[in-house]
């Protein structure tokens, strides 16, 4: 099977979880068996690689989330990276361009499209299997995935099918209903969109041909930025006439609010946390190394993370958005290609962070113009590079560089030190970077 | 007037505010008019200023609480040192004999004695002073404040006058009854207890020497270890027959619980925090760096500092005691005599602290068995003096010092570094302490 995995955009919806540079997918928020915690991301991938062994999977993204990938799935897996955001349509069409021109997969191959976050059994990723199977036998352009509704929901789209079959023509499509509207459609046998689909690769690649002028990929690549805006629903979908629908009546829940991801969580707390006897429906997700301590609450959820402090009742948690937009907040936490960081302090003049490098990586080979910095190594081994000259590094080490000094540190072992920035006008975009040959 | 304030014991039952090092009289929540923060000891030693320009305040407390005292009320403050903790009793017996033979007070001048924490307004002091005054009489040995009870509760013990009268003879003392017997008690015209009192200077010095064997302050000092646990009230007030109790009517709160506490604040949140408009009676006092976002609560407190978070039933937050009793955790944040220090990271081979140290203040000079240090100033000016050597510091300087080694900074301006300890056996009792002329 082919599978194209939609990783969108950041969110703030998660918050203090998911925000500007760190999307919903990557919390590890899922137990497994063996006690760890997963993301939303690695769980598909999981799941899709049990279900089949053989699955080809290629995850359509933009360049923020290239590093979180290769932390959380290995340097291995394979990306279509847009270069900026346009919409499911171009992003579609390139990843599928990508799939025949980089990976040679033949236009006869079915490709299943999905997004990366939802969370499902092994009976969906079975289901995607039959999707990609019902396009191999070419019955139509477009094979969808109806899933039966279990509520009158406002926030799909519906899918009226002709029959009750298992597989069957499409009547028509409706746009998100209210729950009145929504309850008639359910009694006429209507499906929810959940935006998961299979086709031939040549329908794909024809379809990107006529509405957008390219070559090849690398063509359609560098020509990205220049594209319309635009769903693959509103380009291809709706305008389709050869297109199929196959029920799904598995567990499919979209975990885009707290108060549904919490509902799909093993256990009420993630991290620190201590509950008395009179909390009722409370999770509690805590990144801190310190204790959340929850009295007498009620269907609440409460997230802290180093990005700040969530208490809501589950119901209002959906509202969020227009709160968190008012936070106007330095990044405390990012992972990055190379490991990750973590705000510790800020000073007016001064900003100490945490840095953990993964084993054998480094960070750019860079300069600062308006700060000093200072490096405690606290563990692990490595090498510094600093003005050309290396040194071997441990902990207790203390490397200091002056402003315009190039440097870098790679890690042998898994690396962690203390960096602490001086000046006057500490900056993320003060960051000059150079190639280690120059 | 003079006026022993009692400072007493840490508690948790402002967790994570107060906790093991940090009592609730030094939390600064309370707004005053120009804007800033102030705790409850400042805002207790401003208005009795206020009250009496000439008032003699001495603070009866044990070592812990000596340098919160020093940073927040100054370096004058007159403080009574409980070499450790002993009990109501020998507290105002050392009390009165330090007032007695190191500050000269008469033995016929009057002593008001009264808790350090309670939420008042100027009408309470102008009380203590009238106390103060009918002490002075010499009607009877002791003077009680007995405050107009506002409903029947159960955390008080009561007080019976023989009268009405703003002055009367006790009757009798009442244990903290339930509220039926407390109703009962009001009909009868009782008081609550706030164990507020006046006496002159002898009575309670002839009282110590009756049931203490000691010469003076002095001495009285150095067996402080030895005297037994026992409380004023049952020494002395419940056996005393001359005795009158003054009435007070304002008002008078003991903000021992976070539910008390936040119904004394003037604004609903402290520190970075956001509420949507669903939220009714919550309030937020946030110490840590990043916002707390409150949606559609009612009746919570959550408070938030280095040591936790707390998200709590109004109601419910009395009974936190033995949930923190189960924190078994690293202090986060202490104020120490010559600043604060914060840790900011905990690894098992480190421990990152930010330390601030105040201007003309400096660390004991020390050293660690066990682990190396690694100073990195990040703003203001000092000197260290590292096994004997002197060198000014500012803002960017790294001093490096392994374990053995005689180290300490004295800030010539508010001076802040950040310190990383390292070594497989970190902790605060790994510390050997020198003089400097050693």
């Amino acid at each position: 099977m082919n599978i194209v995995l939609l990783s969108g955009g950041s969110g703030k919806r998660l918050w203090p979880l998911s925000n500007d540079i760190r999307s919903k997918q990557f919390i590890k928020i899922f137990k497994t068996e063996d006690g760890a915690y997963e993301s939303m991301v690695q769980r598909v991938y999981r799941q899709l690689k049990k279900v089949d062994s053989e699955v080809n999977i290629t995850i359509a993204t933009s360049r923020t989330q290239i590093s979180a990938l290769h932390n959380q799935l290995g340097e291995g897996v394979s990306i279509s990276l847009e270069p900026c955001r346009r919409d499911t349509f171009p992003a579609i069409a390139l990843a599928t361009a990508y799939l025949h021109d980089i990976q040679g997969v033949s236009e006869e191959e079915s490709v299943v499209v999905c997004p990366v976050d939802p969370y499902v059994e092994e009976d969906y990723f079975e289901a995607l299997k039959r999707l990609g199977d019902q396009a191999d036998k070419g019955e139509a352009n477009l094979v969808l995935m109806g899933i039966e509704p279990t509520y009158p929901s406002e926030k799909y789209g519906y899918i009226i099918p002709q029959s009750k079959d298992s597989v069957s023509r499409v009547s028509t499509f409706k746009e998100k209903p209210d729950a009145e509207t929504a309850k008639s459609y359910i009694s006429q046998g209507a499906l929810w969109n959940g935006g998961v689909f299979a086709y031939k690769l040549k329908y794909v690649l024809n379809k990107a041909h006529e509405l957008i002028d390219f070559t090849d990929y690398q063509d359609l690549f560098s020509r990205y930025g220049t594209l319309e805006k635009i769903s693959f629903d509103y380009a291809v979908v709706e305008k389709e006439k050869e297109i199929q629908v196959m029920r799904f009546k598995g567990q499919w829940k979209d975990l885009g609010t707290w108060n549904t991801l919490t509902e799909a969580m093993e256990e009420a707390s993630v991290g620190e946390a201590i509950m008395n006897e009179n909390c009722r429906n409370v999770h509690i997700i805590n990144e801190l190394n310190v204790p959340v301590l929850a009295m007498g609450l009620e269907d609440v959820v409460i997230s802290a993370s180093p990005e700040g402090i969530l208490v809501s009742d589950k119901e209002q948690s959906s509202y969020i958005k227009p709160f968190v937009d008012r936070i106007d907040q330095q990044i405390m936490f990012a992972e990055k290609s190379w490991g990750s960081f973590r705000v510790l302090d800020i000073e007016d003049e001064s900003l100490t962070i945490k840095v953990t490098l993964n084993p054998g990586h480094r960070m750019n080979y860079h300069s600062h113009r308006n700060r000093n910095e200072v490096w405690v190594v606290i563990s692990g081994t490595g090498r510094t590079i600093v003005d050309g000259m290396e040194q071997e590094v441990c902990a207790g080490d203390v490397i200091t560089m002056q402003a315009g000094c190039r440097h870098t540190v790679v890690a042998c072992t898994e690396l962690k030190l203390i960096e602490v920035q001086l000046g006057k006008e500490i900056s993320v975009h003060d960051k000059q970077k150079f190639s280690l040959e120059a």
